[in-house]
């Protein structure tokens, strides 16, 4: 979702520190390693930016398909497997993929159950799924969708109307992967898909920004001394910019937004993700981890099975921790 | 490792941007997340800053400990568990375990069959991890050792004689931990851990430093358009510091060295790692592995199973890479 902007050659982006050949390289030769890589898992479409399951399709199988700009992975080539997604299209840098992407990933999977979306709740990506949905439908291929919109931090936003879609997407992924892997219809999918999305809440922070290979520029700015609570995973404004805090503060006022969301989480058994998005260190998520242990505790919110802490979903290498929470609907994964 | 300095309050730390409560506090706070998050595979033992397996002592069973300074997360306390080590010592930021975590890890972990250290080859752990054998086995504890040193990329070094222990380490654990599992003796451990060790090759490079919890400074200063090759897993000193290259140019440099070492790869398979040293995006971890493949295949060298690419031993926030190469030894994991 960066604007086109100019492209300078690798060697004149004082700042930009990247291990890439050029720019406009940086997906496919991305794809390519994943590819090289995972060769017995996923297959890559070169000429169209998919990731596919290397035995796809999947007879009779509902298949999923999810993607979104690039600069979030493992979100979402890194999901492609038996139990979660069927194929992934990536869009350049923050960008999302455009349909003929989608419509090409929907061919290579439909098992003849038809294909369901996971589509993160920004503007672009809607439009183009439902497009994609449209030109498939065109084609024979079943289709449906469910749009994700787990970010409590604020309504409405620089490529959303409404919530943003973020890291409890995930946990959509994997319920639904796992039901269409246990033979569950497309319209059964779609129904677990809304279930598992209104029960999921998610927020972020940052420390500091990222800078997109394209143009080489951070996506905002932010003071030596200062954090964003709420911002969204391409830099979007978040609730409020201040002064850096202690983390069991951070985790506090995440958390409050959380749990004082519309979905009532206490005596719920919750899947808990603690999500860095690139630059965060996995000591500091432990950190925070064990704060947000205490306060689940306290509120009578009880952790389903163990909570998953990592880079899930990234920005690049934005330092930002993001902390959704979710109640596993359907079966637990 | 690092100097003990002045510690500023949180809030005086003006570009010393973490998510932690204090200095004093992360690392004893991450390992409380740590043993919240995964009950019931490890525990954690807080008067000595230590992560056991859950099960340990397992009876008849050589137990390996390893251990080092912390902020290299997973490593150490991220490898505790059936297959790879009972127990892992955690230092303060880049400074050595003492000798008295150490024994306490190793008498926590002792099933009668004797206590294995794998020891990354820094001044203060191989001095540590010597004397708690000594008290160990005062204590009727028998133990053995090997010093890692996979890094080819300087013979010493500012914590080093020798070469440093980097991220070839994790096969050393790996290998040992299943061989141990399978019912290897000490003696048989020790054999195949040197053997390992000395298959192992690795070598790091870094765009951007890190800045300890500890003294809230960058650990070195490196330009806005330099990169630096060869460079230690605390900041040490590498071979070379240059303008930033392509990605494909510093897979060379790094490969050439790797490969032009002593260790004869072509024709083996041999086991890959492209590791992040935790600012690195996974974006960027693929993209130089697609050359690593390329470049191992016209080198003869297969790659076993799959190649391992993530951030597997880091050094907090850094922006780094560091591309091991390892000839699997003995059973293959």
């Amino acid at each position: 979702m960066a604007g086109p902007g100019e492209t300078p050659a690798l060697e004149e982006r004082k700042g930009m520190k990247k291990v890439i050949n050029s720019p406009e390289q940086v997906v496919p030769e991305m794809l390519r390693g994943m590819g090289l890589a995972h060769s017995g898992l996923i297959r890559i479409i070169p000429e169209y930016n998919v990731v596919v399951r290397a035995d796809a399709p999947v007879s009779g199988k509902v298949a999923l398909v999810s993607g979104g700009g690039s600069g979030h992975e493992p979100t979402h080539g890194g999901y492609v497997g038996p139990g979660m997604l069927d194929a992934a299209c990536a869009g350049n840098v923050f960008t999302s993929p455009t349909p003929e992407q989608m419509l090409e990933a929907s061919k290579a999977v439909d098992g003849g159950a038809g294909v369901f979306y996971v589509v993160k709740n920004y503007t672009g990506d809607v439009l183009n799924f439902e497009m994609a949905g449209e030109l498939a439908e065109a084609e024979g291929v079943q289709t449906d969708y469910v749009v994700t919109n787990d970010d409590v931090a604020v309504e409405d936003s620089t490529y959303t109307s409404g919530r943003r879609g973020i890291a409890g997407t995930i946990f959509v992924h994997k319920i639904c992967g796992a039901a269409a892997d246990d033979g569950k219809d497309l319209a059964g999918i779609k129904e677990l898909a809304e279930r598992v999305n209104s029960n999921v809440r998610s927020m972020g922070m940052a420390l500091t920004s990222c800078t997109p290979p394209e143009s080489g520029e951070p996506i905002f700015d932010i003071g030596d001394d200062e954090l964003e609570i709420g911002i969204g995973i391409h830099g979007e404004p978040g609730v409020e910019r201040k002064k850096v805090e202690p983390a069991d503060r951070i985790v506090d006022e995440m958390l409050e937004k959380i749990l004082g969301d519309s979905v009532d989480f206490s005596g719920s058994e919750v899947a808990v993700m603690v999500n860095g998005m690139g630059g965060t260190p996995l000591m500091e998520l432990y950190v925070a981890y064990a704060h947000v242990a205490d306060v689940l505790e306290r509120e009578g919110v009880q952790v389903w099975r163990m909570p998953y802490i990592g880079d899930y979903m990234t920005s690049l290498e934005m330092g930002y921790l993001e902390a959704p929470c979710d109640v596993a609907a359907g079966r637990p994964f």
